[in-house]
């Protein structure tokens, strides 16, 4: 019999009208013929208040004790849960991450999971049974509660799935969220965008970097480590998702599945560095510490000077140039130039791999649309042209168009080898 | 050095504000040369809302997730106040029921404490760190979370320093609410009632059973069992409150300590019963089985004839009814009849035990005060009277009165021995 783990995030749960909605979800799946375990997230906005409450007694709490009071959030929401289950006749039992078996690391806030006891999941599921499990938490070797930082609780989910070995009887590790699934690019932004049915872990991987937030990349990786396929689902509509499985379970050979626009950038310029060894890591390991992540780092060479330019987020630009200046005071040459008002285009797809021609692609599709590109960074299944932001989503329309992903239109591995050139 | 265990109830932790002050209180009994455990309840509401999001879920949540979900509310508290300490410069500790060791049985919603294993408890002490344990909850055997039921987190907090041994080093359990201490009477109904010093278990006990709510009469009984001293305080004042410890220790030998007023009782006769053995079982049983107290119970033989009349609260009358008339048809026999408006009256103090006429010295102030009495109950230490409501505040003034409990006009041993008769 297959198992499936149904993953349900805040927004789902955030009303006592909502979780009956989701207890519905769980009879249906037992009703096909599978045995099904649930990982809530804490309703609604739970973690907010919890987070302002604790703001009020002190600007400066300890992790410790912020894991205690935020993992009561998932607590309410499996109780409440596992109380919508019975009335509905279902034999539902709520477990704490620590009941469940999810030992972690002592790393408060960011706990890593090393290890999952299934043994009391088997038996509730043994017995027709469903667990009810807190995402988001596990305990420490100490005993102490744990959570495990962003993108916890679809961590939660795929890490009961492989723990179960959801895989080996067809089972799948079910996401259920607040979108129906993974597009080939924002249909606000592009309105022809279309669902994808499959899409691989490293292709996901890809479109989150570059901004798609369907899931976070963390649970992503964690599916891709241990082989669990993740259906994406939309929460409160009964259409079938989107599965992120392995790269070789999906047949047709799609060049690009999805484009992703990441707004709001800015480009910090770094000019008259002195050549030599080890600039580089004065610059980004400072940078790093401060928890700003970069991106597109170029590097230009004039004579004896150094040219050192990157991407951030604008929300990052003032802490990145505090940083710079102290950098550049120490050297005692250098200048600093920032610029505003630029936007990531990307284009993913593990077809790159084989395949010739997807970058001019993309290149002649931004040209036709009149966008200029100001740098192109590449990786194995992606490709990304910094543009500057008024241009962002109307090139982002041109590169979907090109590989025509709207619905029915995707550029395969067949029409793609008659092409054009390699990239 | 003592050891003190501190316990703040949900009005004393309401607000992030109210924490801070009862931190505040932690850091004074520390400077005072104590090592302090801390207890703390939900705040505030939030044990009524949990209870009124799990009402939306289902009308019959099961016990074991009512549980899970009650749990919450005092671990967001430990949390908070441990944050609250830490900000002090305190080195807290937050602890689950669970994780501080409270062992109970499996009863959810009403389980009892099997065993504290204390040793994660002093270890933090004897690092000079303060436990902040979760008041109200422990964990069953097979790791499930349990509650306590009512009286809760005054029975953890008494049940921690019998465990702590605080007697043993001079230390007390302090109850911090939101009344000072034990008064003499209600000072809502009688003004000139005084705060007790000292208060032995079994006066607090039965001043319990005939209305004064300091204290709930099951954490009063752990101390008894155990001799813990508890110290009643208000959370907000700095004044001294009323020590609970055993009679032998209070050296001043007052006859009667306090009195208390029952407002709004019912009392039930059943008239024309048959005579014989086990009427008295088939009365009571099934009115036990619908959890409804009964007291003064009264019982009168005429001829083949039998009454049975007791005393029950207003809002019990109802139910009582519905059983007794039930019973009556089974007996095709007897008839029903109900007063109400009654009120009841007592006095408490072990004085009593070893001292003459307090029955009437308290039945010579109700006749001066014009009360009629309708029933006499009479305890080891207690004499009750069952008077007219509208009578009540009057009889309970005249009694105060009589036994001189106004501050400094107690009536001691030796004034009662050169007294009037027993009782």
């Amino acid at each position: 019999m297959p198992t499936i783990v149904q993953k349900f995030g805040g927004t789902s749960v955030s009303t006592p009208e909502r979780i009956m909605r989701c207890a519905h979800r769980v009879l249906e799946a037992r009703r096909a013929g599978n045995r099904v375990a649930v990982v809530v997230s804490a309703m609604g906005h739970t973690t907010d208040e919890l987070i302002d409450l604790a703001a009020k007694v002190t600007p400066n709490p300890s992790p410790r004790e912020m894991d205690m009071l935020m993992a009561t959030g998932e607590q309410v929401s499996v109780a409440l849960m596992s109380m919508a289950l019975h009335s509905l006749g279902c034999d539902a039992v709520s477990l704490t991450g620590g009941q469940a078996g999810i030992d972690t690391d002592a790393a408060y806030r960011k706990a890593r999971i090393a290890r999952i006891d299934h043994e009391r999941l088997e038996r509730i599921l043994g017995a027709s049974g469903v667990p009810v499990v807190c995402g988001f938490q596990g305990v420490a070797p100490n005993g102490d509660i744990t959570t495990l930082g962003r993108g916890g609780s679809d961590t939660t989910a795929v890490a009961l799935a492989a723990a179960l070995d959801v895989a080996a009887d067809g089972g799948t590790c079910e996401i259920y969220t607040d979108v129906d699934g993974v597009y080939t690019a924002d249909p606000r932004l592009v309105p022809s965008a279309a669902k994808l049915r499959h899409i691989s872990y490293e292709e996901m991987l890809e479109l989150a970097s570059v901004g798609a937030a369907v899931m976070h990349p963390r649970a992503v990786l964690f599916g891709e480590k241990f082989g669990v396929p993740i259906h994406v689902r939309h929460s409160q509509k009964p259409d079938l998702g989107t599965l992120i499985v392995p790269e070789e379970q999906i047949m047709e050979d799609i060049v690009v599945v999805g484009c992703a626009l990441k707004p709001d950038l800015g480009r910090v310029s770094l000019k008259g560095l002195p050549r030599g060894a080890g600039i580089q890591a004065q610059i980004f390991e400072p940078i790093a510490a401060a928890n700003i992540s970069v991106d597109d780092i170029v590097q230009t060479e004039f004579g004896d000077a150094t040219t050192i330019a990157f991407t951030v987020e604008h929300g990052d630009i003032a802490d990145v140039k505090s940083v710079c200046q102290e950098l550049l005071g120490r050297l005692g040459r250098g200048e600093i130039d920032v610029e505003v008002g630029l936007a990531k285009i990307s284009a993913v797809g593990t077809g790159m791999k084989s395949h010739a021609g997807v970058a001019s692609r993309m290149f002649r599709a931004l040209a036709e649309a009149g966008v200029p590109i100001h740098n192109i960074t590449t990786s194995e299944i992606k490709i990304s042209a910094i543009v500057d932001r008024q241009h962002g989503e109307r090139g982002l329309q041109a590169v979907h168009d090109a590989f025509g992903l709207a619905a029915g239109e995707a550029v395969t591995a067949a029409m793609q080898s008659s092409g054009r050139g390699r990239r």
